[in-house]
């Protein structure tokens, strides 16, 4: 019995996963077969090209129409049509997974959270980089003991698409349509690896206190009109851990010469790790005993997800990230299983990026128990 | 009308292949629809049960009656079955796309040759490297002239899955079998970059010396039996092109610490490259009036073959060269047109390892006119 | 007319400026001539093997006797003596090099930057790490505007001597002997290398947020007891500058598998540069244009300080920071020049070592204004 | 009783070495101590300039009076100029230190080593990368079995200082006064550390096959003309050990981007080790065990040399290998103990420069028992 999949945003989104679910069959022989059964959006036209496309059965615009005929619904829609269409599906008995971040607002993700809770469904929230080969075989050495107390967390995004003052206006500038800039597109990513990597050792952020800038105020429409921006280009934040670790965080999006800069650092008692996005099949591991850090290529028949692809060397790209997540998730989907990240996940890094904003406003550290 | 396209092999390269070919419809929309029709081996079982996993309609242990049915013909067996069944579906009519090293002997690549020059339809040969977006800049650059004259060419192509003596023997270690062992493996996808690359500004290998070694001489069977090893574990070569330039060439497989080291270094009077396939994204790069090698990630909207995938920054993996090959292939198949690296690539490679070999044989200069 | 020098140090700091000093006439013929006249101590025996190693003509255990007799007085002893010899150097009209951080508290450095304004001769204070090469490279491409608008500073200074909670005890464990740990020792270096390469730019830092962290609370003295930790091994802050631009700081001793790793990153609307002083001699550098950072080796005959070493690709070490520093404090000396950095740029730095230390107090942004 | 030492040559290599001797007091206490007694040239004006920059009490242009009055006569003069006052030194008694490449036949380096049996004093060779602490520390990886046995032997040496064709013809683009290019300049230093690193394990190079290059043929030369290069720009060879490790060999003149890129890279079958002289304080290494090569920063107060500098993290430059080198040199004199590199080592890389050129000229591999 194939579970039937209804995915809403045919975009950069709707294309990662698609593609990832294609890909299941031939690389994941035991992920449960599924129907790509309805492709959800608002411009008919477009919606049905992409269907042909991405592989869809059918199409609609009606969200609601969508969630009553699926077994798992995808909301990859932009931000605030997360919480409306999440909490039906839930509501609904539907398994959702919903792309990052989670909500406009924490109220928001707290509903979510607790339609999820309601549920008894998985409900995942897509922090792809968890799914990362060298990210979780990090997270194995984290697990295991390897690195001993955590001490630094440091983790960045950095980007460069809007270093150019006149680069144009677009929905991702406003605060309306966008929730946030910087701080929930790029930062959302960073807390979570943070939280996933270290949460054991190290605990959850207890305080925290954030900065968040706008470089260019207003850009060009296109129309020889400018409109203003109101969202962040920036975020910085320093953070304590639970634990005592401390944490530094940063995105931006005009780092000049930066392209996809996702980079995460953890120094501990024993060990230490360092680890880029733009060469993410690499781990950079000082371990105990050794002198300096070692450069691994996590593409080992025995790193994580590795045997179901290629020999060793042969390097994966960002989009294999979706395939394993999407795996996880339908089979959870399938087992009635937990899928984690969750939107448990998803509102705990909510209100670390609420607790950024607030400080920012307000000058002050902010607590987070 | 969709192509009927046959496979012959279904391992490694089989899997990379039909992968490449699910792939097209989703990114590559204007690529030729193709069937993938029929999968042919020796085993039924395994054959019955990859044709499932890599979504063929059928299986057959005939290449005959495969080549018979296609519209294009896959040769990926092991390299003593390339000259035959090319040959066959050649005389048929059926293009043909061929692994590497293209035959066991530069006779045999040369009949294979002359039957692709008499057949007048596509016959290509599997060297996916140039169809690396880095590399495929690299050539632009080159073409445009931005290194100038050509002074140095550097390849080598490293690995370490033989370092170990008590590794067991497998075919890859037999002549017979194998053909050569790391020369014909790595040598020929390197010697064909440097074709690739510099062939129009520095012309052809004129006069190589070569140099063969085995390091271990014979390797256990895994039933308390040894057996010899009768192909080497590495080459070294250094040559004169043409125009001038010299090049200097390795490979090994027993080269501790590096998995899938294939790099290739570029200088000339007025720039130089660098590229290595573990980190395939980038491309290293020292242009006119700078002072050092720029790193590229050559992953923008605008660099080859990318704008069908992500954006920048998001990193593309090993298996997307397939996927580029294939759409150039597939194309110039359903266009009747020129499909490069040719059967003429692949004898002229197949030229350059066995003047490699000759060398090391008798100690002497081979010339290549 | 040789200039009479008297150093009151003869450790690490002593030794790295004698063997600046002894180095100038090969090096810097233009430099003045100096003698080495009289090294300050107060242990005699150590002191007197230092002077004969060091070259001093003689020794002294009284530094006002010494501050007396010489052209150039050098302090570089222990924090807490910087502001009394300083002071009575400055009102004799002798020159003062003064090592880092200037003093223990923003009051004493004020005092001793009252008695350099009055004084009227140079006053220097040892940030060595603007006589890097790559670093002075860095900042005449900030100037000429090839980075633009100043958007992201990032500075930090990572090292791991104390990861171990082993580690035993010492001087620079205590807050009374050290004045403060990680921030001052390591935390100076950046703030003044961030204020000295986008000063002119980006202005001053007007905002800033920090937090401190001692990981080890408690130490072993080495004769079964343990000893309070009284100084921070860490300190994280964020900041803002006058004209617009962010920075993250950021300093450890616990940072596991780093040695001295005191990174800048720059970015700017047009272009950004990197740098880390364990590969001093290298400079990142993607400039306008260009499509990734460029890797500089900052050696050639025409870079700053450069043509009197060594020819290109020579790399030089950390200790000829020291000669650069020396050459330029004493030419300053003998010329009756300014010396930069001078007792204000010692000054300004502490404001902002304070502020960080305020702001870890009081859990609130702090104004430098 | 301070050593008389005698230095011909004032120019680059006369400056390091003096540099290095002056340096010895402060920082190798236990070095002999010494007078730089006499400097030996033949532009009187010059050389007076000199002596006083260099240290040195007096000047002659006679090489046979400052030999016949010296303890130690370092040759730092042209190529041609070696044989003859190395010759007369040791018959004199007098030890020698001489530049590299030791001769410009084979036949002359076998009368200097004759010479230096019959003498009994040390007569060292200037390969001073055989003192860069990485090298050294790599040397002890070696010999204590941790790579091994020595399969891959890789080194290269590029430069881009005649890369552009219009660079002036000078004395280096002769083969009269120079001997020859980039293989004696540059590929002397590279033999020499593959014999100083592997020798013991893998024996000496037992065959060779080599290849020179001169890209530009004439260099214009100042005054309107041009004038004929007659030495290489680039040579490559591929070699055998005796033990059976293979070698690859390159240095060019002419290699666009690199400045001083001396690279040694040895892989075994436990371990492999990777060095650049541009990163000289580096050392990586893939130790058995690990998974990828460490990056080790050779500046631990247990490394070679590193406890008479700096703590851990303050890198050295490329002149400290020259202090190293004096340190050593010097010490054997005072104590009349053996020095290495030798003679017989200058001697056992000229015959494998010679035969590489003779493998050029008749295009086979010769052999060099």
């Amino acid at each position: 019995m194939a579970l039937d999949v209804g995915v809403l945003g045919y975009r950069f989104m709707g294309k990662a996963h698609s593609n990832a679910m294609a890909r299941l069959p031939m690389f994941f022989p035991d992920a449960p077969e599924i129907n790509r059964e309805v492709l959800v959006g608002r411009d008919e036209e477009a919606l049905s090209e992409a269907a042909d496309r991405l592989g869809f059965a059918r199409t609609t615009t009606d969200p609601s129409e969508a969630i009553e005929s699926v077994d798992a619904f995808y909301n990859l829609g932009p931000n605030f049509v997360h919480p409306e269409y999440s909490i039906e599906a839930l509501e609904a008995g539907v398994p959702v997974f919903c792309e990052k971040p989670l909500a406009p607002t924490v109220e928001e993700a707290e509903e979510m959270t607790d339609a999820y809770r309601e549920a008894g469904v998985p409900a995942g929230c897509a922090f792809n980089y968890r799914f990362v080969p060298a990210i979780r075989y990090a997270k194995g050495l984290i697990e295991d003991g390897e690195l001993g107390e955590i001490y630094h967390v440091r983790g960045r995004y950095l980007q460069d698409w809007l270093v150019d003052p006149e680069a144009e206006w677009s929905w991702r500038n406003d605060e309306e349509l966008a929730g946030s800039g910087a701080l929930g597109d790029l930062g959302a990513h960073t807390i979570d690896l943070a939280r996933f990597l270290v949460g054991e050792q190290a605990g959850e952020i207890s305080e925290i206190t954030g900065q968040l800038r706008t470089f260019t105020d207003e850009r060009p429409t296109g129309d020889g009109e400018t409109r203003e921006v109101t969202v962040d280009d920036a975020y910085l934040a320093t953070a304590e851990f639970e634990g005592g670790a401390v944490g530094s965080f940063e995105a931006s999006r005009n780092a000049n010469g930066r392209k996809n800069d996702h980079t995460i650092e953890i120094e501990g008692s024993k060990g230490s790790l360092t680890f880029s996005l733009e060469r993410l099949n690499e781990l950079g591991y000082k371990r105990e005993g050794s002198r300096g850090f070692e450069t691994i290529l996590v593409t080992d028949g025995d790193d994580p997800y590795i045997d179901h692809w290629w020999p060793p060397g042969h390097v994966i790209g960002w989009e294999h990230t979706f395939v394993h997540e999407n795996y996880e998730f339908l089979s959870a989907v399938e087992e009635d299983d937990e899928f984690e990240p969750s939107f448990e996940d998803g509102l705990a890094t909510q209100r670390v990026l609420a607790a950024i904003q607030e400080s920012d406003e307000n000058g002050q550290r902010v607590s987070l128990d």
